[in-house]
């Protein structure tokens, strides 16, 4: 099942130095291991932005709810989820 | 070169049915060539609107604005764009 | 899966009295059949306006779209879908 | 008499350890009483979101205020209170 | 029990004249009639504007739903309801 | 002369309790005295919010920022005015 | 007593051309005569739009909103209301 | 040349009380030299809001950038500027 | 002077075909004459829109205003004006 | 490939007057040299505004975004990019 979810990251500018290496550092293994698990289908840079936009085919709601909210960068994170199907004119439903 | 583009539809009450139809049956022909020509490059369907999100790869942003300029039912759109570029947690970037 | 929908419907002012009480006739009675199925699990109308907080149980995203589709309202609503899942607070859950 | 309520928490970042984790503790006891008393009817987590969407049974607007107001997280939360009412199409009402 | 209620009106500006004015004379026999039954308790024109915030002390929801769904007026208005209570430095309420 | 206010009240979580404590009987007495003297005419709580809708009576617009101005509470708030006026609707003004 | 008024027109673009002139017509001599009697202090035209901000000089709430409800083109505005008073920074009111 | 200049301020709740003092009695100075020149032609204060509707009257846009940047509460205020022109009706014109 | 103008078109969907066609034709002149006297300094379509970004250098707001008052497509037009100035870091500045 | 970029900039009150002078000189420098490269075409300041409006010429999307987020001052921007293409009634392209 997909969802488009937009994730905007706002960093406080205090945050200590170490802590913010080491939560980006998890954010991207993170990230990684869910992509190669085939669940995080796509990840993209909005250009200018410190945002991306995902896709991701999850079982349901709860899993991904559960895989947002253990995000490393959660707390730091405005989260805009929406729920996609197949387009009728999409050539792979034919 | 990839966008993420989301297209709502907003049809008037009063059109003529046979416009309808025809102009429905242009636009999914049109965006099935683009699909195979491999510039739309996904077509998803907002769950419980009448809009998708779509991600094309094109050549550059004269050719983004022909392609949609040229939807049939680019009268009746509200259109946004967003520029995308790779992530550096893609895996597929590695 | 549960989902939060809001709906909020506007008939034109000049729609046809046959037409209008026939769709509202048929909106009713598909609301009442997708009750009766289990499906649409909540209905409350919210206090002063024309619209109404449903709260729907579904197989996944693409059966949500389909119920909503096609709800003979559809093209008078606006619609906004909220992806809902379990609350560690929820005393159902423990 | 219902409501619909939509509660969106923000913790402060640099928020005690102790002082959050009582925090929580408490309005997770907070809830489940009301929820046993019957007065908080449903309570769901928004996907993605730290917010939840729950609906109240309350004698008047007096008491969902007192509820409301003495929340242990109410300092940190974004409400948005709608009043609900039966829907004509709602089976239970027949 | 106590809400506060905006009322925005927006008449199309091809109304027939008569229906109009009879709706109008309707809307205000209502009004009237509801203030003197001690429901409507406020109604204040706001300046500048077509539109009235009145305060209404109802029963219940239902009722207030009730009533407002029944202004003649409704097709063409705009509804805001904020639900009231007392507040704690109220003189009355000492 | 009536004017509608709606204040939103928003306090630093580490304000010191003392001069919390200092600031909100101020503003009680502040807003009692006023509606003793006939200027602060309603004072109702939005339920669920820490936020009030008022209604005053006063000579004219250098009064009523003099009153809005000199609030214990004013650099916490965000204000809204709404000027009123007699509604031809009241029955109290036919 | 004084008011910032914004007004913004939106014209029917099937207006009859006779109806519409006549309009202007009566607008601008309604608006000339309330300059000369000192009650319309300043009229300014926003550049590139079909909008005015206004300053008005009026008794009272009730006198402001009997002008603007009387414009000629009232039905076809978007007003915006800002009460105004002394600066104290204003060389004027030292 | 005429603009209108909406300034909001928000002052820092920690800022330090002699800062304080001596920014506002800067800005003071500040306004009142341009008013006494003839470039800061209204300044009035929003009922109820630490903010200001102020009309200005400068040789070209780049005066009157530089008035606003060097206004001691600049890095405290949200300032919104809307060019102005003569208006038809103007009386002032004919 | 510079001004960054955003015009966005939106055109009745039952506009005469000969009325459109030569409206479209009016505008591209009337902004070519403007571009070739040096007026209209840039105008760059936005991709995806039925709008155009702008800038115009001109003598002073009353001129703008002229300028965007007179355009064929105007009443078809939502218009944002945006006065600039030099910036410090411009290279053609230093 | 043309770009239009808006960039708001809000230093933080208490920055290091060192560090934001520094932060400030690299900004400017940074900006001067991709001027020079022919990237950065225009930057205009925004009248009353710590903001401007800039156009970019970039080979794609990827390079655009690489140059924002190496801004000195990105951490502290809020930007918003705009896609541009030629105009067709831009006489530079006939």
């Amino acid at each position: 099942m997909l969802f488009a979810v937009k994730m905007e990251v706002d960093l406080p500018a205090d945050m200590d130095p170490q802590v913010r290496a080491d939560t980006l550092a998890r954010e991207k293994a993170y990230s990684q291991e869910l992509q190669r698990a085939g669940e995080w289908v796509h990840i993209w840079r909005c250009v200018g932005q410190y945002s991306n936009l995902s896709v991701f085919d999850v079982a349901d709601n709860a899993r991904l709810h559960e895989i947002l909210w253990n995000l490393p960068l959660f707390p730091y994170m405005t989260i805009e989820v929406t729920p996609l199907t197949r387009h009728p004119s999409d050539i792979a439903a034919s």
